[in-house]
């Protein structure tokens, strides 16, 4: 099998850990959302992208003229698109797949300029090159073209677009302005990428400057923004935060990361470290969403976290696998496969209906009753069926389809699982197969199917949250294991032998420390890697806005109807605040200590998993609920 | 003395109250203010705004061309200061003045069209005239024009700018486009005071058809925004709330209030009645601020009041007080005038350093500690020193100039005082004098100077606050007055005659109703009409962000180093949130309740009215303070 990693660092690179590229999803809860990305959310962006103009503008400035539409970085969507068809392709080859494939390649190919250069609006507006690099997107463009042709080659062999994706990186290397950034990061990374796939040094020396050079206030400022909006205030050797434009930082860091990785570049990898360490502790919502500010789609300040103006730009939380995700190969730290994998089942996946064809750009994490209809805030308007910034619903289809490479990886002692789907592992002479039904159930049945007759490792990440975990393995059962650390056995294994971790998912309550103060007094429910949440369709007799909980005991629930079958709800007892019209007025009193509010109940509070809200009648949702 | 009333219904207009234009302030806390606003901020406005280009556009109209600088709006920038100007002359005539107000008189003068249009923008640009009202602002500023001229005809009798106006205002009734509004309202209010000074019917008529014709989703829409920003979405008449753009939607709720008073409209009244109510009830923040959403400056939906959010735009607070004095006019209810005064110290007020050269656009109740440095929402950055949309300065220096004009009105049966200022009232042959220490001290003392030998009513707001208010008055000492409701004593007066009121200022405890959960758990500190805060200049020893309360007592302190001397500062005990950076990490933890904060201390806790936040070193800084 080839090496079809998303992620590929070269042999000499500065990595712990190396992608096990042959783990196939092939049932349960990922699959489900695949096979909905296959057939419902990827010929669907096809069509949308088809009407937006933009394959019309590829055409266009193939016969070298005529009109531009859409936005400016109109040509990313094709080029996403793209990525996630060549990575379907390689899973389940098909004619009309292949034909898909072909004719939009065909059009990317016919639309490069005779030197290499292809940014549609700038041909066919134009504009000169790289004249406003700040916001024009054009090396953005690039990246994700070269990205998708990465992924084509890898994931089929195919190699038109990476022909044309190295032509453009050449004729970058040549041409491209001495010290030119791009106002949106995204080059850097898929340069690496390049620079893994064909070994040309020149594309990963280029990312190198990109990196180096950003931060130092070299780019025009836009609007009433500083330079921290485009990750151009502080180099990112000093940086000690993430700031600015969330989806931007999180592409510049993975990025940085990939240099970090195939420079061995120790000092750039401690400053991510730091910068991700920073962004955890402070700057991440629950759901792992990131970008608390609607202002600039950015970060905000530390323990700035909002729910209701929570932004989690779904691309943002794309961007944050794919940098925690290079972390985790550069450290083998666990921490970084919790942070993908809340980040994945609660930050990702909302940005998508449950039908796949229905879109959030931006994931609120809490909706209020009274809402003005036409707040564009996108929450209290559901998700909706395609955007004009069209970035993130192919984005989620790209990481979608190639989501069976972020599962497991290698190292020279074995072979690791951070994330859990059942599937068949081939990596050299391991083939493991594991079966679950997480996140569900937290039972991970892992049997060795090949084997070498040497011993090695078997590692197995405990997430964090399961207190209570314990593993069955040759060397005992129920053995205790650690959360937040890799259940690790290494032995002689033979054909047959079985581990089983029991990952204790079960419903538990969630709080936030003293300086997250917008939770305060609140809990949320998680169970397993979800994060829940309550919606007003389960509650017909009580507005979410005035629910509280009446005590700590957390049931798991009965299918629910509008939902999957599989969705487990969880039950609590609650009681509702009694909320005086006749109080009138002001919402605030005198009084010598938080109001204790007044209480009706009991009622029924039934939780449902952040990711499946919106799929019914909307309404108000929160995931932070009151305990008193 | 003529009557120079801001806003002045006709006789046969349907209101309850009248202007008492005779009340002069001429001490304590509100002179004071004036007088920095007279001397260094209108000033150095004038500077700021012949710097932006705003007067060379009038310079470049009159002599029929050249480039236009600054923003479509730059003409009101200059109206809006020659309005303060025009209060100030009627104040204090001097030469320095009224050359400064002939100058820019006759520069507007000059650049008026011969048909009467006058929009920089538009006659410098070539753009067709009233072709794209959503974003032009041409009546916008038509309007701040129309209200300098009434300004300057009222309080100096001069007559040039009401020429221009009224020649302005002839070719609006004459060529407006049928059905036309403005993306912004401001001109229906103006109109109506144009009217009411004028008589000229067609004004009013034509503010009327404005105000009925807003709500059909006639105005083209703009970026992400459905009609509701621009109060395009409802009929006045039916909305329940207000939403949108917050300063437009209390300029529009002032010209309705305006129409409704001279057309005797009371479905109308009522209308706004409910949307008064439903702000003050789900929309306002404790210092009266107005608007949560960054995103377009607009007002959030119910109780989404985010106190590090918060927008609170400066104007928005100067149309809060516009409309809600409009209202009390029409009904003589307190609470409009507990509103008023709330915003005032509150939201108006923190918009104008105390040196009166620096100013907030955007007024955060909350900053955090490790905000980007150059994150460009306001409060992080400290006041500025003006704005390329310089909108709030010049409203803050038109309202403190004719600030004398809302404190007092006079009906059939006397006159009520609702605002407190050392001074002197004039009204017919009442004369009245104040004394008062207020806002710092409680105590207000009215005085008959001169009286009719007939019976009159004296009225005197107690506020909301004012619990333990009580009145020495001719029937008796300390007797209790209500909080929001009006102290009465109606006799035959006599010079000498002396009403006390003891206003019970002390510093106390105020909380929020559960929905308004962003304040869950904590309470503010609030003396009289003032909200308080904490900031970090007052905290060497723990960060604004870990303090917390411990207990409830209250007590007045000594001034401050780096304040004025007049500035009563308030202390409590406290403790500091011990935050364990050990802990790193997420900031959630799994718990059957929200998290106990482990505590430091005892601490000082220093809390200074929130208008004199950000005028000594900056730094973090709270409205919301927890309990524990």
């Amino acid at each position: 099998m080839s090496d079809d990693s998303v992620v590929r660092p070269r042999p000499e690179a500065a990595v712990t850990l190396r992608p096990a590229p042959g783990m196939r999803i092939d049932g349960g809860f990922w699959a489900a959302r695949q096979r909905v990305n296959r057939e419902v959310t990827i010929p669907l962006g096809g069509e949308r992208i088809r009407e937006s103009g933009a394959f019309a503008n590829l055409e266009q400035a193939a016969r070298g003229g005529g009109r531009h539409r859409g936005k400016v970085f109109a040509d990313s969507d094709v080029y996403k698109w793209l990525e996630a068809l060549a990575w379907e392709r390689g899973r389940a080859p098909s004619a009309d797949l292949a034909r898909a494939y072909d004719d939009a390649s065909a059009l990317v190919a016919a639309a490069q300029a005779p030197d290499g250069y292809l940014h549609t609006h700038t041909q066919l507006t134009g504009r000169a090159r790289y004249s406003d690099l700040a916001s024009s997107h054009e090396l953005y463009c690039a990246g994700h073209l070269m990205q998708a042709a990465v992924a084509g080659r890898r994931a089929t062999g195919d190699e038109r677009l990476l022909s044309v994706a190295g032509r453009f990186a050449d004729h970058l290397v040549k041409d491209l302005p001495p010290d030119a950034l791009d106002g949106h990061p995204e080059i850097e990374t898929a340069l690496v990428e390049l620079y893994r796939e064909t070994g040309v040094r020149a594309y990963l020396d280029l990312a190198t400057r990109m990196i180096d050079g950003r931060g130092h206030e070299t780019l025009p400022l836009k609007g009433h923004h500083g330079p921290g909006i485009r990750q151009d205030r502080v180099p990112l050797r000093q940086a000690t935060t993430v700031e600015g434009h969330a989806v931007r930082a999180m592409y510049l860091a993975a990025g940085a990361a990939d240099v970090a990785a195939e420079t061995g570049d120790r000092e750039l990898l401690a400053a991510l470290t730091r910068q991700w360490r920073h962004m955890v502790a402070t700057k991440t919502y629950l759901t792992g969403g990131l970008g608390s500010v609607w202002y600039g789609e950015q970060f905000g300040g530390p323990y700035e976290l909002t729910p209701e103006t929570a932004y989690c730009e779904t691309c943002a939380a794309v961007g944050s696998v794919q940098w925690s995700y290079r972390m985790l190969l550069a450290t083998g730290e666990s921490a970084y496969a919790d942070l993908m994998e809340r980040t994945l089942y609660n930050a990702v996946l909302p940005g998508v209906s449950l039908s796949g064809d229905r879109f959030f750009y931006v994931n609120a994490l809490r909706v209020r009753a009274g809402a003005n209809p036409d707040d564009r805030r996108a929450a209290a308007r559901g998700r909706q069926d395609w955007y004009g910034t069209a970035c993130c619903p192919p984005n989620v289809m790209r990481l979608l389809s190639s989501l069976d490479r972020y599962l497991v990886t290698r190292d020279g002692g074995g072979v690791q699982l951070h994330l859990y789907a059942p599937g068949t592992l081939r990596a050299g002479d391991v083939v493991l197969r594991v079966e679950t039904g997480y996140p569900w159930d937290g039972r991970v049945e892992i049997t060795v199917v090949e084997t070498p007759g040497t011993p090695w490792t078997l590692a197995a990440r405990i997430p964090s949250w399961a207190d209570g975990a314990t593993v069955d393995g040759l060397s005992g059962t129920g053995l205790p294991a650690r959360p937040g650390s890799y259940y690790r056995a290494r032995r002689t294994w033979r054909p047959g032998d079985r581990v089983v971790l029991d990952l204790a998912v079960r419903p538990r309550l969630t709080a936030a420390v003293p300086r997250l103060d917008v939770a305060r007094g609140q809990v949320a429910v998680e169970r397993g890697p979800l994060v829940y949440c309550l919606e007003q369709a389960d509650h017909p007799d009580a507005g979410v806005d005035d629910l509280c909980l009446a005590g700590a005991e957390l049931t798991d629930g009965r299918p629910l109807t509008g939902l999957p079958a599989e969705v487990v709800p969880v039950h609590a007892r609650g009681r509702v605040h009694v909320h005086r019209e006749e109080d009138g007025g002001y919402p605030y009193r005198t009084a010598a200590a938080p109001l204790e509010p007044e209480h009706e109940g009991p009622v029924d509070l039934t939780f449902i998993p952040y990711y499946a809200w919106a799929n019914r009648d909307l309404g108000p949702m929160t995931i932070w609920t009151p305990m008193h």
